[in-house]
C-alpha cells in the first residue's frame, strides 16, 4: 500500500488547481497571498505539523503560541481535524490535552470524530468519543464500521475466483489440511461446552479432515461447497497451513458438507464430547462463537439453497452443483436458464428491513410481537422487501402496514445475514410522523411505543423490567442499544 | 398525526426524570437550580420561543438582548437547533439573519443541520445547508432522504393485504376504472413522444381498460400481477377514482399483464400513436417519467419471476399462480415447499453493492469499464452480494477481486430497485486503504483512478472528457455526482 498523507499543502493545491474555473468562490483565501504574515506562517506551520504527525513540533509551537490551538486554515480545519484525517493518534491526544476544542466543525460541518471515522481511523475517532466522563458517544450514522453484528464475521476468504478452477479445488478437497464441517437436515455438528460456573452453554463446530469423510463425499446426495481459505496469512499452528508441493505455504481450505446419512450413525465420527446436531436452528446457533457464526451464516444459506433448488425452476429438469456449490445448472440442454440475463442458477439471498421506529418525541421506540414470540418479548417490525423497492420504501409500507404508523425519515445503520435459510437483515432507524397504532393482527399480536427508560430497563435487566428484546446476537437488539447509545436530546 | 413539539422544558423533563436512577452525570445541571439568575430566565425564555417558532418572542428577546444569539441551554443546544428540531422554518431564517453561527455543534456534535435532517424537516435542512453563495452543501451520510433515483418513485400503495383477498381483486379487475399495462417478453407497450426542437426522446406507458383486455385475462398463459391502488386519496379527474356501488370514493387499481400473444396484434390494441415494445429494457425503459419508472421497476420484476419461475424448484412439478402474482405454489399436495420456512413461493429480489470507492488522498475515485460498456464509457465497481455476506463486507470482496483494491470504511449512501431482472442495487461509498490496481480480466477490461476534475468535466459535459458515465437514471451516476457533491477537503 502506497503511504498517502493529506495536508495542508494539498488542500491548497486543490484550491489552485479550481481557481481558474472558479475564481469566485476562492478569491477570498488569504493563504494563498504573497504577503503572508509572521502569523499566518506560524498557522501554516502548525497545521502541517499536525497533518504529518509531528508530534515535537505541535508541542513546540504550542508551547510557543498558546493560542494557535484553536486556529483554522482552509475550509475551516483544524489541527485537531487534519491529526484526524491522518490517523496521528498521538497528535490529536497531545492536542486534546492541551485542552483543544473538539466538538469545532469545518466548513463542511464536520467535527475532527467524524472526519476520523469517515477516512477509517477508528483508534482516533475512539479517542474523539470518548465523553469527558469516559463514556463512548455513539453518534448517529456515524458508527457504522464499528457494529459487527453475529452471523457478520468474514474469517475465510471466499476465493470466488477458484470456484470455476476444478483442478485446483480437487486438491483441496483430499489436501490433510482442509477443514469439513458436517450438516444433517441444515444442521451443523457442533459439541456442547458447559463451563463450570457458567449459566450459558457454548457450542463449537465439529471439524473434520478429509480421511474423515471421503466416503460422504462419494455419495450422490452428499452436497459439497467450497468456503474459502482461513484469512490468516502466516500459520500460527500447523492446522492452520501447510507446505504444499510447490514448496509455498497456504492457508487451509474450508467445506462444508450437508447429508442425508443417519444422523446417529454421523456423530459416531466424531471424537469430540457432546455431540449433536441442533434440532432449533433459531435457538441453537446464537451459541457459537462470532468467527464460527460468520461460517455458518455462509455455509448454511447456501445448504439451504441447494435443499430447496435441486430442481430448474425454469423447465422443471435436473440441475447439477458448479462452481464449488455456488452453482446448480440445469440438464435439460435446451432450457432457457442456460442463456440470457436471469437469476435462477445462482444462491439466493433475501433482503429484510428491520426498524427501529422513533416516536415524534424522540422518547419512545415502537416494538411489536408476534404470537410465536415467548411471553414478554417485543421485538423491531421487519419484513421482506419486495420487487421494485427500495430499502426505504420497505421501512415506509412494513411499519405501516404492520402498526399503521407512517414514518418520515430512514436512516441505514447496519445489516446482518441471518441464515434461515437466507435472509439479510438491513437495519434501519425511522423516525415516525404519526403516533396512533392499528395492527394489522394477521402479522402481529400486539405493537406500543416504549419510553426510553422501560428499554433501559430490559437491555440492561433491570429489576422487572416491563419486557424483554431479542437475544444481543439478533440486529433488532443491537438496533435498540444503538437507539440507546443515541445521546437522549436527539 | 398527533402534534409533538420538542422543547428544552421536556429535556429538563427527561432530565428529572433520569435523576434518580443516574445522579452523577446530571449533578452539574444549572438549569434545575431553584436559583435561577434574571439573565438564565431570560435565555430559558428565548430558548422556549424558539423551540416553540415563536418568531415574535424571538424577535423581540433579540432585540432587548442581541447575546442570547449563539447561547446555549441543556446539552449544548441552541436557538437555532431547537427550532431546526421542531420543523420552525421563519424562526431558523430570522436566528440566520441576525447572524447566528449554524455550525455550532451540540455535546452530540450535531449541527442544527443535522437535527433538522434526522427528523425530516426537509425545509429547514434546505435552508441550513445553503452555502452563502447560494450553493447548497452535500454533507456525506446525512442527505439519504433526498436522493431519488430512478426506477424508485412509488407512485402506487401496494396494498399487501388484499392479495389474498381474491373477492376484491375480482372486483378490481373488472372496475372500469381499473388500469391495465401490458408486457410482451417482459417489455412493456409503450408510445413515444419526440418533442419538436427536443434532442431527447420521452416513452410513456400505454394504459388500457378491462374492456380492451379482457380476452387476454381468459388465456392461461396470461400471467396477472395486482400493482397497487394510486396514492393519491382524492380524484383530481373521473379517470383515477370512481364512486363505487357502495358509495365511497376509491382510487383506481393497476394491474399488469404479460402475454405471449403476437407483439404485433397486441400493438394494434392501442389507439395512441408510436406503440413499440422496446427490444433493449436497459436502455430503453430509462426514457419513461419518474413515476411511470416505478410502477415497470414493480411490475417488470415480478413478471420476470414468473417467466423463469414456473416450476417448483423442490419437486420440478407445475405451480399455480396466487396472491395477486407475488406467490406460486406448487401443485403436488406431498412437497416440501408447501411446509416449513423457505423462499420458493415468492419473488426474487437479488440485493447487489455498487461502490464508488474514494482513493486515501480522497481526490481520485476508481472507476471501472467492462467489454459490453460503450466506447470510453467507465463506472462503479458492482457484484451481487452471496450469502451470508452483509452490505459491507460484499463491497471489499467484490472490490477487491475485481480491482486489487483494499477498502476500509464503508458508507450506504442509497439504493435502487434495478429490474433486469430483479436487482436491488445498493449504493455505497467506500475508502480505499490500498492504491495499486490489479484488474480481474474475467470480470473487467479495466479499472483506474480518477483525478475530481476529470470526473467533474465528463459529469458536466465539459470539451473533450476524457471519458464518459453511465446517464443519469443509473444509481453509478448518482454515486459519481454524490462525490462530487461533497466537499473537496473530505
Amino acid at each position: 500500500m502506497q503511504h498517502v498523507t493529506f495536508s495542508p499543502t494539498q488542500q491548497r493545491n486543490c484550491l489552485k488547481d479550481r481557481k481558474g474555473k472558479t475564481p469566485r468562490s476562492y478569491r477570498q483565501d488569504r493563504m494563498t497571498s504573497l504577503q503572508m504574515s509572521a502569523k499566518e506562517e506560524m498557522l501554516e506551520k502548525f497545521l502541517d505539523a499536525a497533518a504529518r504527525g509531528d508530534l515535537s513540533q505541535v508541542s513546540t509551537l504550542l508551547s510557543g503560541v498558546p493560542s494557535l490551538i484553536n486556529q483554522t486554515g482552509y475550509s475551516g480545519w483544524t489541527a485537531l481535524m487534519l491529526a484526524a484525517r491522518n490517523g496521528h493518534y498521538h497528535v490529536a491526544e497531545a492536542l486534546l490535552s492541551h485542552g483543544c476544542d473538539k466538538f469545532s466543525v469545518n466548513s463542511s460541518s464536520q467535527t475532527a470524530y467524524d472526519i476520523a471515522k469517515f477516512w477509517g481511523h477508528r483508534h482516533v475517532s475512539n479517542l474523539l468519543s470518548r465523553t469527558d466522563d469516559g463514556c463512548r458517544r455513539i453518534l448517529p450514522g456515524s458508527d457504522l464500521s464499528q457494529q459487527e453484528n453475529y452471523f457478520s464475521r468474514e474469517t475465510l476468504d471466499r476465493l470466488s475466483g477458484k470456484r470455476t478452477d476444478t483442478g485446483w479445488l480437487e486438491a483441496k478437497q483430499s489436501d490433510p489440511d482442509t477443514v469439513y464441517i458436517l450438516f444433517s437436515n441444515l444442521s451443523p455438528m457442533v459439541s456442547s461446552l458447559q463451563e463450570e460456573g457458567s449459566a450459558g452453554e457454548e457450542t463449537r463446530l465439529c471439524r473434520f479432515r478429509y480421511e474423515d469423510v471421503k466416503d460422504l463425499l462419494q455419495k450422490p446426495d452428499t452436497v459439497l461447497i467450497f468456503l474459502g481459505v482461513e484469512k490468516r496469512k502466516k500459520p500460527s499452528s500447523s492446522s492452520s497451513s501447510l507446505q504444499t508441493d510447490r514448496g509455498i505455504w497456504e492457508p487451509a481450505a474450508w467445506f462444508a458438507i450437508n447429508t442425508d446419512e443417519d444422523a446417529a450413525e454421523l456423530l459416531k465420527r466424531c471424537r469430540e464430547k457432546n455431540c449433536s446436531f441442533p434440532k432449533t436452528p433459531n435457538r441453537d446457533l446464537l451459541k457459537l462463537s462470532e468467527e464460527e457464526a460468520g461460517v455458518v451464516a455462509q455455509a448454511r444459506s447456501v445448504l439451504a439453497w441447494h435443499s430447496r433448488y435441486s430442481f430448474c425452476p425454469t423447465c422443471g429438469g435436473s440441475t447439477k452443483l458448479e462452481e464449488g456449490g455456488y452453482k446448480r445448472s440445469c440438464l435439460n440442454a435446451n432450457c432457457r436458464s442456460l442463456k440470457g440475463v436471469h437469476n435462477t442458477c445462482y444462491p439466493r439471498v433475501d433482503p429484510v428491513v428491520i426498524m427501529l421506529v422513533i416516536h415524534p418525541d424522540g422518547n419512545q421506540c415502537l416494538l411489536g410481537r408476534k404470537k410465536v414470540f415467548p411471553v414478554g418479548m417485543f421485538s423491531c417490525l421487519a419484513g421482506f422487501i419486495e420487487p421494485g423497492e427500495t430499502i426505504e420504501e420497505a421501512v415506509r409500507r412494513e411499519t405501516e402496514e404492520e402498526s399503521g404508523i407512517k414514518v418520515g425519515p430512514v436512516q441505514y445503520v447496519s445489516c446482518q445475514p441471518w441464515p434461515m435459510p437466507s435472509n439479510l437483515m438491513i437495519g434501519c432507524l425511522a423516525v415516525a410522523i404519526s403516533t396512533d397504532i392499528r395492527v394489522d393482527e394477521n402479522e402481529i399480536e400486539e405493537a406500543r411505543w416504549f419510553p426510553r427508560q422501560q428499554v433501559i430497563d430490559s437491555l440492561f435487566r433491570g429489576s422487572r423490567p416491563t419486557f424483554t428484546v431479542p437475544p444481543r446476537q439478533t440486529i433488532a437488539h443491537q438496533l435498540i442499544r444503538h437507539w440507546i447509545g443515541m445521546n437522549s436530546n436527539l
